[in-house]
């Protein structure tokens, strides 16, 4: 009878949480797709900021910028959070060609990688040797290695689903490349970009020099897979071809930025702290509107939609844009050094930081019954075709917050065009749909206003949910 | 026992298939992504032929080049099937100004919609009453709308998740505007373009006179969004301000044209047929690259998966390229009446014509209990991140198939960007993404496979999946 009872009550009690939940998400939905304000704020982040690589001017601008916008929002807080962070600038545009015989070259497009160092000033020319990652090169003697440039190009997988996973199982070539190539006696690598399509542009990403010294380091560059292509194709018809490559690229000293952070104070527990957030620098190349203009001014709405929404948060709602997570990701570590020095008890964040598309779902770090309580939402979010629900990671400038208590969360859009934009000049702004980028910020905002209003604290504060 | 016995036969039986049915699915996308052929023969429909209006010139290139492409995938019968098509044809570009004074005027960008009459050869200058639909139209009296130019207004509905929907709750207005306008007294109509994003492109589209006689006909056109928001706002300011519209398009004698057609004859049951196609022709303003190439070369692809995946269809596979599915349906019709002339058995058939877009499920036309079988293989589709399997409609050009008995089905495609190209200038091949059309083709060609080798005749014939 007891049994029955609370049956009753739960079932009870869940119809009318149900349809108050279904009715707050149609209600954020709707208020993204016909009065969002995401698209616009990328906008102006794109076309009138532009690239936002750490330490530049454009990256000021944008703290300025995004900082004065939060606090047309009249939130309870709006502040910098001072950080320092690494200068890299690209210099005068790179230039490399292949040479078959004197006088007879080919040009190729490429890019330098950030943190490279640049070439010699007249350039580098040498011999190439093709290899398909980092293990095939460190099986090869030095001999074979010494005085060429070391050209690795493994491409990404097709036939995976998922991009990021094609990713993954890549980018160690561009990251760890010049450092290995380095140590066998290369005079420079290059790599072919992280792009599952074929096209003329080079995609510049991070890379490391690990413990190489200064004085050891060789400069590394991303070519377009289409000269990729191209290159690995002459190199089977003449091996003693030369590739020439120039970049000025250089490594300045720190210079002070910040994170740009908004919040809603919580209303019963202002103490528990839940982060939404991009990242706001970006590369050099395009204008940053994908990787990550979209996860910040998404983020930003996801406060702004919970206001027009008539959502009062009973927890502590803070925006973080981020600063530096592309080449560094001081931003993200200084977030969560302050939140330690603080005490404060983030219970859940979220990070926008894998494109402006159709959103799908989520991914989610964190203890097994706190997701799986998660995971119990999924059907509220199934008009909006959200389906994607699984364990997995979050985000780069949210992973210094984890805990074994909390949970992190990432926003996983549909990722089938992500790479090709990802860190090349055509991540603009004409690539971001607005209906695809107002979707993301409801299907965050929805999710936001769910852990906010339940908690994950407890698996039997609130009534279950039947299966 | 015997139940225990039937179970325990049923669950190894259904593991094996399971295991089996994954491992096909697996190479069938893969092929797509690594060997797929749909995005080069898409290239060549696009780029080389280009918009495929019924009865034009283009439109019997791409029947000659689609039946020579798939005779080279050594099917077991490739044919023509005579239809005889309308042509419309679009004369001179349209041109059209809002005229505030005498002397001051501002260009709007107008197109004819397909079916429409020209204007007088001097164009057409009038007034605008402007409208939010065919019921307010009809609610005004003659002396309100005769003389004048009837502009049907009303937008998409944005906050609508699946934009077909959308554009169902619109798309009264340019099929039947001119019609109502016309009894009205109206001079000519105008419609604003279904299309949510605001942008400068008018949309064209079919549209219907009814049984209005010929001497009774308006000129009926598209306007951008962005102009109708233009002439809208310079309405409220004032109402006596003229719109000028001039087109030259014209309603010709019907011509000869074909349905492209190939098949696999089944190995045991060649008497059931499988159909799967899109259509062929297109609007003229753009490459007709997503409406529907798209669906053209993921239905031709189709096949040849099958083949390259090592799948001998035990029932017969058709690939169907309609004609004429945009204004007149003639190629869809003609395909079921030989098909009733013949006694033909058509079990099944799916439509792709929503796009090349990121797929993510169907919708099924069909008995219950055939559909519920359908669903239970929505399992095997959740490492594709394929997740959408609804009842519903399937596509205009198999409708005419429909039995009380058999199962129609549509892909269903991420529909977000759709509506930003369809019928439009920019419906080009450089908005399709190689890898969204793949994932297409591999979707539509898992599904056939299933429905081929499990049949759906009746649901106690194969092992039940268990729940």
């Amino acid at each position: 009878m007891k049994h029955l009872v609370l049956f009753i009550f739960c079932s009870l009690t869940l119809g009318l949480n149900a349809q108050s939940d279904a009715d707050y998400l149609k209600s954020i939905y709707k208020n993204s797709l016909t009065n969002g304000q995401s698209y616009q704020w990328l906008d102006y982040l794109s076309n009138e900021i532009g690239g936002r690589l750490s330490g530049s001017l454009n990256a000021e601008l944008a703290v300025e910028y995004t900082k004065t916008e939060l606090e047309n929002l009249d939130l309870d807080r709006v502040w910098l959070q001072p950080v320092m962070v690494p200068k890299w600038v690209r210099g005068t545009p790179e230039f490399s060609y292949i040479q078959t015989a004197p006088g007879k070259t080919i040009s190729v497009n490429i890019c330098a990688l950030g943190g490279s160092v640049a070439t010699p000033l007249q350039g580098v020319k040498a011999e190439v040797i093709e290899v398909q990652g980092i293990e095939e090169l460190k099986a090869l003697d030095r001999k074979d290695v010494e005085g060429k440039i070391v050209f690795f190009n493994r491409p990404m997988q097709a036939d995976l689903i998922l991009t990021f996973e094609a990713y993954g199982g890549c980018v160690d070539q561009r990251y760890n490349g010049a450092e290995e190539a380095g140590k066998l006696g290369a005079v420079a690598m290059i790599v072919r970009s992280m792009n599952l399509r074929l096209d003329d542009l080079p995609h510049t990403g991070a890379m490391s020099y690990g413990n190489t010294p200064v004085s050891k380091r060789i400069s590394s560059s991303a070519i377009s897979t289409n000269d990729a292509e191209k290159l690995s194709g002459m190199l089977k018809i003449d091996s003693s071809l030369k590739l020439y490559i120039k970049q000025s690229c250089r490594q300045l000293g720190d210079v002070q930025s910040y994170n740009v952070i908004g919040e809603i104070t919580g209303s019963e527990f202002p103490d528990e702290i839940i982060t939404v957030g991009g990242h706001l620098d970006s590369w050099d190349l395009g204008d940053g509107s994908h990787d990550d203009g979209a996860g910040c001014v998404q983020s930003m709405d996801v406060l702004r939609l919970l206001k027009i929404s008539g959502i009062t948060p009973k927890r502590t709602i803070r925006v973080v844009l981020f600063m530096n997570e592309e080449n560094g990701l001081r931003g993200g570590n200084a977030y969560a050094k302050e939140a330690t020095r603080k005490g404060e008890n983030h219970v859940f964040a979220l990070e926008s930081d894998s494109g402006g598309f159709t959103p799908r779902g989520f991914t989610f770090d964190g203890p097994d019954y706190k997701v799986d309580r998660i995971m119990r939402w999924k059907p509220l979010f199934e008009p909006y075709l959200i389906h994607y629900f699984k364990k997995g990671g979050s985000g780069a400038d949210i992973g210094p917050l984890k805990k074994s208590t909390n949970v992190l969360a990432g926003l996983r859009p549909d990722s089938q065009r992500y790479f090709d934009h990802h860190h090349a000049a055509n991540d603009t702004f004409d690539a971001v749909n607005k209906r695809e980028l107002e979707l993301g910020a409801a299907t965050m905002t929805s999710l936001i206003y769910l852990v906010d209003k339940y908690g994950l604290n407890s698996i039997e504060e609130i009534p279950q949910l039947k299966d």
